[in-house]
Protein backbone atom coordinates (compact mmCIF):
# COMPACT_ATOMS: atom_id res chain seq x y z
CA UNK A 1 0.00 0.00 0.00
CA UNK A 2 1.02 3.25 -0.76
CA UNK A 3 1.77 5.62 2.21
CA UNK A 4 0.27 8.88 1.91
CA UNK A 5 1.47 11.32 4.77
CA UNK A 6 -2.43 13.04 4.86
CA UNK A 7 -3.83 9.86 5.74
CA UNK A 8 -2.41 10.07 9.47
CA UNK A 9 -4.16 11.17 12.57
CA UNK A 10 -3.56 14.45 13.03
CA UNK A 11 -4.19 16.69 17.01
CA UNK A 12 -6.42 19.68 15.76
CA UNK A 13 -2.80 21.89 15.48
CA UNK A 14 -2.23 19.19 12.60
CA UNK A 15 0.22 17.99 14.26
CA UNK A 16 1.63 14.26 15.54
CA UNK A 17 4.19 13.36 18.15
CA UNK A 18 7.38 11.61 16.34
CA UNK A 19 9.24 9.39 18.65
CA UNK A 20 13.18 9.59 17.84
CA UNK A 21 15.06 5.95 18.36
CA UNK A 22 18.44 5.56 18.32
CA UNK A 23 18.87 2.43 15.76
CA UNK A 24 21.76 1.26 17.10
CA UNK A 25 21.46 1.36 20.83
CA UNK A 26 17.81 1.18 21.04
CA UNK A 27 18.00 4.29 23.40
CA UNK A 28 14.52 6.64 23.14
CA UNK A 29 16.28 10.22 22.49
CA UNK A 30 13.75 12.58 22.17
CA UNK A 31 9.68 13.46 21.27
CA UNK A 32 8.47 16.37 18.91
CA UNK A 33 6.19 16.77 16.60
CA UNK A 34 5.43 16.82 13.23
CA UNK A 35 3.01 18.34 10.64
CA UNK A 36 2.07 16.97 7.68
CA UNK A 37 4.79 19.24 5.37
CA UNK A 38 7.58 17.33 7.82
CA UNK A 39 6.44 14.13 7.36
CA UNK A 40 6.92 14.42 3.54
CA UNK A 41 10.31 16.39 4.35
CA UNK A 42 11.65 13.87 6.71
CA UNK A 43 10.71 10.52 4.29
CA UNK A 44 12.03 12.99 1.03
CA UNK A 45 15.19 14.04 2.52
CA UNK A 46 16.22 11.54 4.78
CA UNK A 47 16.70 13.80 7.67
CA UNK A 48 14.45 13.92 10.34
CA UNK A 49 12.34 17.34 10.35
CA UNK A 50 10.49 18.48 13.23
CA UNK A 51 7.55 21.51 13.51
CA UNK A 52 8.79 23.69 16.08
CA UNK A 53 5.36 24.69 18.32
CA UNK A 54 7.65 27.72 19.89
CA UNK A 55 8.81 28.46 16.99
CA UNK A 56 6.08 27.59 14.54
CA UNK A 57 8.98 26.73 11.96
CA UNK A 58 10.29 23.34 10.59
CA UNK A 59 13.28 22.60 12.46
CA UNK A 60 15.51 20.38 10.22
CA UNK A 61 16.99 18.38 13.68
CA UNK A 62 20.80 19.59 13.81
CA UNK A 63 20.42 21.94 11.55
CA UNK A 64 22.08 24.88 13.79
CA UNK A 65 23.52 22.16 16.05
CA UNK A 66 25.31 19.99 14.03
CA UNK A 67 22.89 17.23 15.97
CA UNK A 68 21.42 15.54 13.15
CA UNK A 69 19.13 12.48 12.60
CA UNK A 70 19.73 10.68 9.75
CA UNK A 71 16.27 8.79 9.17
CA UNK A 72 16.89 5.09 9.66
CA UNK A 73 13.41 3.67 9.64
CA UNK A 74 9.90 5.54 9.61
CA UNK A 75 7.24 3.57 11.37
CA UNK A 76 3.58 4.13 11.83
CA UNK A 77 1.55 3.09 14.84
CA UNK A 78 -1.73 1.32 14.78
CA UNK A 79 -3.79 3.91 15.36
CA UNK A 80 -1.74 6.32 12.44
CA UNK A 81 -1.51 8.87 14.90
CA UNK A 82 1.94 8.71 16.43
CA UNK A 83 5.48 7.55 14.76
CA UNK A 84 8.43 6.23 15.67
CA UNK A 85 11.83 7.38 13.56
CA UNK A 86 14.85 4.94 14.26
CA UNK A 87 17.86 7.15 13.52
CA UNK A 88 21.27 7.63 13.45
CA UNK A 89 21.55 10.49 16.01
CA UNK A 90 24.94 12.65 15.73
CA UNK A 91 26.25 13.53 19.28
CA UNK A 92 23.56 14.61 21.12
CA UNK A 93 19.77 14.46 20.64
CA UNK A 94 18.62 16.82 23.73
CA UNK A 95 19.10 20.70 23.86
CA UNK A 96 20.87 20.69 27.31
CA UNK A 97 23.96 18.53 25.21
CA UNK A 98 22.80 14.48 26.72
CA UNK A 99 22.09 12.19 24.47
CA UNK A 100 18.63 11.53 25.44
CA UNK A 101 16.05 13.85 26.64
CA UNK A 102 14.92 11.46 28.89
CA UNK A 103 17.69 11.55 31.48
CA UNK A 104 15.78 12.16 34.87
CA UNK A 105 14.42 8.88 36.52
CA UNK A 106 12.12 9.00 39.25
CA UNK A 107 12.82 6.70 41.83
CA UNK A 108 11.19 6.27 45.43
CA UNK A 109 9.86 9.48 44.90
CA UNK A 110 12.84 11.28 44.25
CA UNK A 111 14.32 12.89 40.90
CA UNK A 112 17.61 11.26 39.47
CA UNK A 113 20.08 12.39 36.78
CA UNK A 114 20.89 9.49 34.93
CA UNK A 115 23.40 11.24 32.48
CA UNK A 116 25.62 13.83 32.33
CA UNK A 117 25.86 16.47 29.21
CA UNK A 118 28.11 15.24 26.63
CA UNK A 119 31.89 16.90 25.75
CA UNK A 120 31.59 19.27 22.74
CA UNK B 1 14.79 16.42 44.18
CA UNK B 2 11.04 15.36 45.36
CA UNK B 3 9.03 14.32 42.13
CA UNK B 4 5.62 16.38 42.08
CA UNK B 5 3.10 14.58 39.15
CA UNK B 6 1.76 18.24 39.50
CA UNK B 7 5.07 19.49 38.27
CA UNK B 8 4.98 18.22 34.63
CA UNK B 9 3.48 19.80 31.88
CA UNK B 10 0.31 18.68 31.00
CA UNK B 11 -1.86 19.85 27.54
CA UNK B 12 -5.22 22.10 27.29
CA UNK B 13 -6.76 18.65 28.36
CA UNK B 14 -4.15 17.66 31.41
CA UNK B 15 -2.30 14.95 29.52
CA UNK B 16 1.13 14.54 28.72
CA UNK B 17 1.98 11.80 26.22
CA UNK B 18 3.53 8.28 27.50
CA UNK B 19 5.84 6.30 25.68
CA UNK B 20 6.28 2.83 26.68
CA UNK B 21 9.61 1.13 26.09
CA UNK B 22 9.90 -3.46 26.84
CA UNK B 23 13.28 -2.57 29.67
CA UNK B 24 14.78 -6.07 27.79
CA UNK B 25 14.56 -5.74 24.75
CA UNK B 26 14.45 -1.76 23.67
CA UNK B 27 11.67 -2.42 21.63
CA UNK B 28 9.60 0.55 21.85
CA UNK B 29 5.99 -0.69 22.50
CA UNK B 30 3.29 2.02 22.26
CA UNK B 31 2.82 6.06 23.03
CA UNK B 32 -0.49 6.34 24.95
CA UNK B 33 -1.69 9.36 27.66
CA UNK B 34 -1.67 9.56 31.35
CA UNK B 35 -2.93 12.73 33.16
CA UNK B 36 -1.99 13.60 37.10
CA UNK B 37 -3.63 10.71 38.74
CA UNK B 38 -2.73 8.24 36.12
CA UNK B 39 1.04 9.76 36.63
CA UNK B 40 0.51 9.12 40.58
CA UNK B 41 -0.82 5.59 40.02
CA UNK B 42 1.55 4.16 37.75
CA UNK B 43 4.14 5.05 40.30
CA UNK B 44 2.19 4.12 43.27
CA UNK B 45 0.86 0.56 42.17
CA UNK B 46 3.73 0.09 39.59
CA UNK B 47 1.28 -1.14 37.02
CA UNK B 48 1.21 1.07 34.03
CA UNK B 49 -2.45 3.50 34.09
CA UNK B 50 -2.92 5.60 30.99
CA UNK B 51 -6.21 7.71 30.57
CA UNK B 52 -8.26 6.38 27.71
CA UNK B 53 -9.12 9.92 25.78
CA UNK B 54 -11.79 7.25 23.70
CA UNK B 55 -13.34 6.30 26.92
CA UNK B 56 -12.92 9.24 29.01
CA UNK B 57 -11.64 6.63 32.00
CA UNK B 58 -8.25 5.38 33.88
CA UNK B 59 -7.02 2.81 31.82
CA UNK B 60 -4.51 -0.12 33.64
CA UNK B 61 -2.87 -1.49 31.02
CA UNK B 62 -3.99 -4.94 31.05
CA UNK B 63 -6.75 -4.99 33.54
CA UNK B 64 -8.83 -6.79 30.57
CA UNK B 65 -6.95 -8.44 28.65
CA UNK B 66 -4.10 -9.10 31.11
CA UNK B 67 -1.69 -7.81 28.55
CA UNK B 68 -0.08 -5.63 31.91
CA UNK B 69 2.87 -3.32 31.99
CA UNK B 70 5.15 -3.82 35.03
CA UNK B 71 6.87 -0.53 36.01
CA UNK B 72 10.66 -0.82 35.62
CA UNK B 73 11.59 2.35 35.43
CA UNK B 74 9.91 5.53 34.76
CA UNK B 75 11.49 9.26 32.93
CA UNK B 76 10.66 12.53 32.31
CA UNK B 77 12.53 14.37 29.30
CA UNK B 78 13.89 17.81 29.75
CA UNK B 79 10.69 19.66 29.11
CA UNK B 80 8.83 17.86 31.34
CA UNK B 81 6.13 17.20 28.77
CA UNK B 82 6.76 13.75 28.20
CA UNK B 83 7.20 10.27 30.02
CA UNK B 84 9.19 7.08 29.00
CA UNK B 85 8.25 4.36 30.62
CA UNK B 86 10.35 1.09 30.52
CA UNK B 87 8.07 -1.42 31.11
CA UNK B 88 8.27 -5.50 31.19
CA UNK B 89 5.67 -6.20 28.84
CA UNK B 90 3.11 -9.01 28.89
CA UNK B 91 2.29 -10.48 25.56
CA UNK B 92 1.66 -8.00 23.11
CA UNK B 93 0.89 -4.11 23.64
CA UNK B 94 -1.02 -3.34 20.87
CA UNK B 95 -4.65 -3.98 20.24
CA UNK B 96 -3.85 -5.85 17.49
CA UNK B 97 -2.26 -8.38 19.02
CA UNK B 98 1.47 -7.64 18.04
CA UNK B 99 3.90 -6.94 20.31
CA UNK B 100 4.20 -3.62 19.48
CA UNK B 101 1.76 -0.37 17.77
CA UNK B 102 4.54 0.57 15.37
CA UNK B 103 4.06 -2.76 13.12
CA UNK B 104 4.20 -0.79 10.04
CA UNK B 105 7.01 0.80 7.79
CA UNK B 106 7.18 3.37 5.43
CA UNK B 107 9.96 2.16 2.80
CA UNK B 108 10.25 3.85 -0.40
CA UNK B 109 6.73 5.29 -0.44
CA UNK B 110 5.55 1.99 0.49
CA UNK B 111 3.23 0.60 3.70
CA UNK B 112 5.03 -2.69 5.22
CA UNK B 113 3.76 -4.86 7.72
CA UNK B 114 6.71 -6.06 10.06
CA UNK B 115 5.26 -8.31 12.50
CA UNK B 116 2.36 -10.55 12.59
CA UNK B 117 -0.03 -10.93 15.53
CA UNK B 118 0.99 -13.19 18.08
CA UNK B 119 -0.69 -16.25 19.05
CA UNK B 120 -2.71 -16.15 22.37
Amino acid sequence: MSFDPAQLTYTSDGLIPAIAQDRESGEVLMMAWMNQEAVKRTLETGRVTYWSRSRQSFWVKGESSGHVQKLVDFRVDCDRDCLLVLVDQTGPACHTNRRSCFYTAVRDGKEIELMKPMDD
